[in-house]
């Protein structure tokens, strides 16, 4: 095999995955053929699957990117630039939603999602500490429970945007303050 | 066409329904073929398609089944009580996803779903607007978006319970609650 450097392989990683995206995006997870993932990436499968092994690799690395997208923009800018980032519609929703439905019939997807990001993770449970600390959250309930909360708050606006019916996004807003405000 | 009576219709009706939720949720929607409604229904494609003319039908029919139900739950007990509903993780929750999935791509059938049980959105819409008169919902947001949000919360719940990741019953009720008390 020829040797490729690592800017290289970079790039063609990026390639196949901005490809993979909209391919996912386009037809859903089940209708993402081989063909189609050709046609959408511009390269064969066997230079496709040197990178990913499989379907199902090239969306666990999607969603973990996205996952790390969102946790980001969590971190930097906090939950009201998320409820807005979801009001954007972007891409992702839909392959989002393919996702939860995998997880629920599938482990070893559910045991890789649980395992994600982990520096993330961890990042973000430190961010919630911090405003616990400084008064910014309520202190009555476990960092768990708040933490899930937005969990939920995130996936059901997920679900909305997803399904086409919009959200409501400054009454999210308002709402999601009053429900962690300190008591 | 032999005469038969209403109760043998609604009968075989129900019989139809639970069969196919059966299906449904263990094959997923894309995986429920006709063989399988027949084996699971206990009724030939003929009988069965003569009272749902297709497998959409079937499974909108389900759908709004199960969003009535919630919202006699919700009226009768209130959200508190939905939450632990979802937190039963009935069988629905499978087919749910599936909606929320198939409503993206399918413009039929969000069209479909924004006129279900249109006595029950009204009911749900006088529920809301009475607590908020009784001093028991803040009244600084509007009704639509009070019921937004509990919308999101509830889909939110379901893929996570789908996921089964399992859900913060009691956490989520607490935070539920201060979103929606009087400011």
């Amino acid at each position: 095999m020829p040797k490729v450097s690592e800017a290289h392989r970079e790039t063609r990683r990026r390639q196949i995955l901005d490809g993979a995206r909209t391919a996912f995006a386009t037809h859903g997870y089940e209708g993402t053929t081989v063909p189609r993932l050709e046609a959408e990436i511009g390269l064969s499968r066997g230079a496709i699957f040197s990178y990913y092994p499989s379907k199902i690799d090239l969306f666990v690395a999607l969603a973990e990117e996205d996952q790390l997208r969102v946790g980001e923009l969590w971190i930097a800018e906090g939950f009201d630039a998320v409820v807005r980032h979801i009001g954007d519609d972007p891409e992702w929703i839909g392959l989002y939603l393919d996702v939860s439905r995998m997880l629920r019939t599938d482990p070893d997807l559910r045991e890789r999602w649980l395992s994600f990001n982990p520096e993330m993770r961890e990042r973000l449970g430190a961010r919630l500490a911090e405003m616990q600390q400084a008064g910014e959250l309520r202190s009555d309930l476990t960092l768990n429970s708040l933490g899930r909360f937005l969990g939920v708050l995130f996936d059901g606006l997920a679900v909305q945007q997803g399904a086409r019916f919009g959200i409501d996004v400054e009454g999210t807003i308002a709402l999601v303050r009053s429900a962690l405000a300190p008591k």
